[in-house]
């Protein structure tokens, strides 16, 4: 299926401000070839309203617009795999994947703990290869691992990966896996707040990509990363800024600063 | 005090891109002269980290830099009045002038519930007016209110505002007031969240200014907007878009749509 036209956008920062042509916003996104060593490139991409939102009734489909739809197929398409945590996969149906199913799909990575993973009823697989991460001191006979053995679909894959805490992936072990055993060199992470937040604590992110939705959400839905202690705030720097003129969405492009370690 | 020269800046939406002048960023900031009729027109101005935090500990100070600093002083320079909740005010010592001890300062409005206000220790004053909004439910014998009258600085006035609930000023008729007592005209908010979600669900802002500070803060900090119960979501305009190219910060504004009332 070919992409639909995009919508006028621009690309506001760094300058020269200028249109964007027919790839559409990000079309012409490149990204590091030479990343860290011991894991993947990763780069976080996430969507909020102005105050900072980013769900609605634990939803976060229904923030983003159709431009925040095709940029976030768009940068999709240039990483080996997509992550996400397995309540972000309970909260909603979810599609992983690129629209157009004769083009390679990235790598689906459901990150999971000890609760339940509804799989076949909510994840979109069409060609995707799926890799669930599951915690090593999770007992085998769990009823929800049980069930999942059972059910698992076609081209799914589990992948025991060391405990860093209990029913919790050890995140940097996973990450070295991904690139030393599934030859992943850059990996999207799409949430949920959880994920994102210690994988930032980690400091094993190193791009940062935010849609800002023009919305005010109020209420008490959880911000892009949430949960843990507090923790020195970490510096980004802007590396780009562009802007759907028809819908007012902006989406923001940062690098992290002051990783502890790029090797 | 002359204004500090204004670090390279750029006004980044509407097209076309261009360096801001030596005004600064909201150098030439335009509000409207004809707003509503019952209530003056109303601006929020927030700054928040990338991931939606708008406070490090309590205290949002911290966060926005110093070109942050210099605009939220841009935009008091052109309303009438600038309003806190007690809460900031309690949080961190604040100033809500403006560094020209000389010019026309806006008046302060201090929005108070039932807690205790320490207005001697944490508000610089200055040459500024200032106006303590209290809910008319309050009873005037409240120790906290009692030596507030004993203790209240010159230049400061105590205004009884009808309770919209327990300890709670009608907002709406606040603004009345504001308007046809006190000639205010264009009112600024600087939060905290409770009051700026107060607002926004009784369609009562006009604007919506927001920095965008390019850091991560984690933790459970709130956002710019905090408690009450979840609402439809709020559309806005986005108005303009500027960097500050040596710090990366981002300022926004947006306007707010689908007004229940402008009159």
């Amino acid at each position: 299926m070919p992409e639909l036209p995009a919508e006028p956008s621009r690309r506001l920062y760094p300058p020269p401000s200028k249109k964007v042509c027919r790839d559409g916003i990000y079309g012409d996104l490149e990204l590091p070839l030479s990343g860290p060593q011991s894991r993947p490139y990763v780069l976080i991409n996430m969507v909020a309203s102005v105050d900072g939102r980013s769900s609605v009734s634990g939803k976060a489909s229904c923030i983003g617009g159709e431009e925040d739809r095709r940029v976030m197929r768009r940068i999709r398409s240039r990483v080996d795999a997509v992550m996400v945590g397995a309540g972000t996969l309970r909260a909603e149906r979810l599609n992983l994947g690129l629209d157009d199913p004769d083009i390679r799909q990235p790598l689906a990575v459901i990150l999971c703990g000890s609760g339940p993973l509804p799989l076949a009823e909510r994840l979109v697989q069409n060609s995707q290869d799926t890799l669930l991460a599951i915690p090593d001191d999770i007992p085998y006979n769990l009823p929800s691992l049980r069930r999942l053995r059972q059910e698992t679909p076609a081209r799914t894959e589990m992948l025991r990966v060391r405990a860093s805490g209990p029913g919790r992936v050890d995140l940097r072990e996973l990450l070295a896996v991904l690139r030393s055993e599934y030859g992943i060199r850059h990996l999207l992470v799409e949430g949920g707040p959880a994920l994102n937040r210690a994988l930032i604590d980690a400091h094993l992110v190193d791009e940062l990509f935010l849609t800002v939705a023009p919305k005010v959400l109020a209420g008490e839905e959880s911000t892009i990363m949430q949960g843990g202690e507090e923790r020195e705030p970490q510096d980004l720097t802007l590396l780009s800024v562009h802007v759907s003129e028809s819908s007012g969405e902006l989406f923001l492009r940062y690098r992290l600063k002051n990783q502890k370690s790029l090797s």
